[in-house]
């Protein structure tokens, strides 16, 4: 049915300097490496094309093989010196946007991606200043391990932001900064800007260079509407894609991880792991993650208590927010300590020991892969 | 309440030949170049950090930036001669697992990627040859420009692949193909390979060396289960995340079209624009797409019709299945005809032409964006 | 906390003739039969409070305690005669709006209801009859045991009628039938007008006296639009709450039924039990039912088969399409041939067995209970 | 195509004493009246047969034609010293299960149903009572208008019932109620016991004659693990069909009224209608009602708001919380007070008036008809 076209036809389509090297392979399934097969291969190349056979133990490993490397960045000693004396250096304001330090994860060649999916920085807004508006389809969240002074306004909404609250930020609202204290303030920023870089879908809008409120209220509009627990405003209890609530406060985070505990000390089921408590923050409107690319968990360890050791697809960047632990991610172990961020690569080992009773922050880009079947998890030792 | 710890301690962390390289800028906004800022810019590159206020508009554009490019591949003089020069060089078996050849997007630096989430290979099998039996939880499908004499057998059952055929073949289901005719096949191959190796969430399992089943029934298993319209079997009724049809037959999607066309000349609805009609291949347990990443459509046009004017967020593959047309993508122009694939990228706009009645067979990456609230389009001339 | 506020002070409300009747009860829990609370229970009355004490048992049974009976009609000695005489003595048209005559069950107390939530009628056309055009929100199909020569018009959309086909009607859209034949053509109706009556959900709405299309094409548009398996028109893909194909064809439910037992003889799974193939018919834009009240599928059982014995929560109408076989409906037992309809209430056990190949249509109330999460079923000699 | 079988022949089904009556009727499009309709009516009778021709009046109605009446019921001087003289003369145990005196609708028969679908009943336990524990499928609800003492233990979960609380009940979990206190309390009761007798649903189960727990914590344990504003436990994330909270406390509910109101006098959005705001109680994982079949919300009226008139599909039962207001259901017309219940049947157009501040209670049977599509409102004034 295919007839023999002949290789000596002209080529409609050439590329000069074409990007593609195809290497000739020794493993079991290559061709024998001869003259025609050479050739064969420049073809390839002036053609763009690449073959699978020599490429197939890359692009399909046994089990995935991540590109990120597990990494530690410190806090205390690291991230927050240099996000002063960018404070001291650097202006905020428009074109720059924002004065934020992004982990730069080492195995995913020096772009400023935590992992391949996730961005994390450390933001610094200085006494006074502010962070202009703007919009992106990009999903962003802050959390706040220290400090507190600023608003984030989102859509005219200002909204506080404290030590321990969870503050998403949903793609294409409107939102700036300012700090209204006498005290810099810093704190971590998630976002899926290398997952919609690498996809091409972002959208990017600049807004006034002021927040449209200065009021500075402790709480937000966003909460007094949504953020009470088991209920919907009548008025608008339609699913939205997005949470609504512009901060989960600390102090519902603590109490609902204090009682996890306390029914694990009474004998009763909550806990996700023996002396292990864990709250996911979730879309009122409809039980689900807070955002479309991003999962946001807080977990509290009991002192001395070893998590199982788990595998997981997809990324995921961690923060310690209270107390002192040990992390084994891989062949890398660490002591962190508050505010202290690391990596955890896509099944990657993780088990996390606690030293004092432990508060770590999480997020992760599993809603990704839950909405696309690819998800799995494994624990060492489990079946299967 | 940030306690300015001071630069000069010991940095904790920090990479000896870090991959990272901070380049201060002079657009609006960036700092002045001093030497403290260049000491700043050195330390977090020791430290393996990248502020995001020099490289914003490169990561957040106001409009995606497709980093693929626009390009087409030739099918009669270009990939099908190649790939009957590889049938003779290039054994098919275990190691290499199929004799696929790839395209080669010139945008994405001589990777294998049609686009940064597809993979479109023509596959090449000589008569009496085996692809052996493996699985992968990459999502796969095959299309047929023309030929037959294949079997591909999914889990045990064997389809037959004919002209115009679309046989979709989800994640982690095993599969190996053969060919019992006495003439060599080709066809194209689309997956997710670039999306599942980008995001690490890829899984693969070899299986025997050949196939399960060497029976070659006119219809699979499959289609004797499911494929009847608007009819699902009673003992399997839930909702499954992919199709559970092996073959979407070429006397379906023709009839299909064929009855679009002709309620349009009625002067009824159906066709998706004046001159265009246009199917979906869908999951019949779900009305949504046949792959949980993978959305594939067939598309006919009237000849002399030209399609509206449109961006999408997401990218295409396309390939020609008969007649003859313009196509117009970005800034390129080609024409096209039998068996020729062209990509479009993200938020390029696409502009067909049908020189004579023009069939074509599309598949995109829209279900990842529908499913994670990032897909937008837009028809030029229409406002927003 | 609550103040005796006697019972000697007047009620503010009160029913002179109260339709409630409170009586006392002497089994285990029940109260005493003293003159005081003969004056509680009359002070009931005239409040129009009944207690729950004196009802639970016919409340809150420990299993569903049908209401209904299982009853059988005859087709050709019984509905079908009496249907031919009603077409001589009763006109068609505006006001009557249907020639439909309805099974009441004999535990319904008259009521035209087959079963709590279905009516089920035989519906008579004479040879060249309109019945007018309305809409109703009453949702409602047709199933054609025998005969041909109809048209029902769907929102202007013909659709024949012929022996075996089923024709679902969703809510609120315009229809009418016209007999464009000969002969007389008698078919079933089924709707789920007790449902509604009871719910107090009904909004009827007449059109016009004559159908808006007196074409008669062999397909309706519905069916070239929708009716392709495994495919939807690109510019319709959302979900629809019912199905937007107006005609499931005989010969489509036929091949599929032939297609299950052909896999049953070859070893391979598919049928509901052994010798019984059924299929569903489904929404082709979301795999769920066609009506969001109603669940049909068709049956076909090989001569010899006696299926095990079911009990479901929800209520069911058979109707026989070809063959002989003896029904089991709780304590009740018939042989039934070609037309006879079978009520089957919830949770009574049905057994069916076959003495000729036996192909059945059936619908019944499911979706309802299903998505309130009240469905049960239970397989007579199964644990639970 | 049908053959003129006689009518004379045998009829093979009877019905010697039938519960059908047809009666002849008279308006446009009913047949003649002679002796040989007449004839053929009492064959329908015969057969079990009913005409839609004579009936469709009333069973298909241009809009719903409620079978249930407007009524108020009082508290202080009806239902709580009727309830009170009840705790002096009825025990509380097994059989007669629960203390609890239903509301019967005047248009309903007799039956102790508030609307066709729902169940209101008040609840009393005198001091130190039990009453025992069992299951049913009904989905149940209580609300404190006022009191407290009473522990409900659902599955071993006790928890604590006080003025204001929501307490939902779904259907197959084990309860029982005790007080613990000197008081006696009363609390409404409602459940979808119409309903699930109306379609032969339930199954119910008695347990033992004492509850499970006598633990009397100030919150249950299911509020421990879910009554945190939008976080999850993270050990139980996935969506259940019911609400896993198990009371939802009254100073929640009354802080999101006071939120709304205060948005309201600062100008931004948030209430339903001016003066008007509400909240729905939903399943945390979901964002869904509650209960299957129950929707349950609040209302706070400013005084003197009067709210639009409203029609609803589905029937309702409101009960006043706090304050005094002027209700309007059709034609009738009540000023109601702390207590008082009153039923707004299916589309039966309401009006509230605020004399005081006012707070009320309602549950409705909504859920229901959106899910089946049946739902639909209609504000008067307004257009459609």
């Amino acid at each position: 049915m295919l007839q023999n076209l002949g290789y000596h036809k002209a080529m409609t389509t050439h590329f000069a300097d074409s990007p593609v090297k195809v290497r000739a392979g020794s493993a079991p399934g290559q061709p024998d490496h001869t003259p025609e097969l050479d050739a064969l291969y420049r073809s390839f190349e002036h053609e763009l094309l690449v073959p699978l056979w020599t490429e197939i133990g890359e692009l399909m490993p046994t089990q995935p093989a991540a590109s990120a490397a597990p990494h530690v960045w410190r806090w205390r000693d690291g991230l927050l010196p240099l996000a002063q004396r960018a404070g001291e250096l650097v202006p905020v304001g428009r074109g720059g946007e924002r004065r934020a330090i992004a982990l730069a994860n080492p195995g995913l060649g020096g772009a400023p991606y935590a992992t391949p999916t996730l961005w994390a920085a450390i933001q610094y807004l200085e006494p006074r200043e502010t962070a202009p508006e703007h919009r992106h389809t990009q999903n962003a969240f802050r959390f706040v391990v220290e400090g507190e002074g600023v608003w984030t306004v989102v859509n005219g909404d200002p909204v506080a932001m404290r030590r321990g609250d969870f503050l998403p930020q949903a793609g294409w609202n409107w939102h700036g900064h300012h700090n209204v204290s006498d005290s810099p303030m810093a704190w971590l920023d998630g976002l899926d800007i290398p997952f919609q870089h690498y996809a091409n879908t972002g959208f990017f809008e600049p807004g006034p260079d002021e927040v449209t409120s200065t009021a500075i209220p402790a709480r937000s509009r966003s909460e007094r509407l949504w953020a009470h627990p088991g209920l919907l405003p009548a008025s608008q209890t339609e699913a939205q894609p997005s949470t609504p609530i512009g901060a989960y406060r600390w102090e519902y985070t603590d109490a609902a991880l204090r009682d996890q505990l306390g029914l694990e000390a009474e004998g009763y089921p909550g806990v996700i792991e023996p002396g292990h408590a864990a709250i996911r923050f979730v879309n009122p409107t409809t039980g689900g993650d807070v955002l479309p690319t991003i999962r946001a968990d807080f977990h509290r360890l009991r002192e001395g208590i070893q998590t199982a050791t788990r595998r997981e697809v997809g990324s995921a960047v961690w923060q310690v927010f209270e107390g002192r632990g040990t992390i084994t991610v891989g062949q890398r172990e660490w002591t962190v300590e508050r505010g202290d961020l690391f990596v955890v690569p896509s099944w990657v080992p993780l088990t996390i020991g606690a030293e004092t009773p432990l508060d770590l922050f999480r997020f992760c880009d599993t809603p990704i892969f839950e909405r696309l079947h690819l998800y799995r998890d494994h624990l060492e030792g489990a079946s299967g």
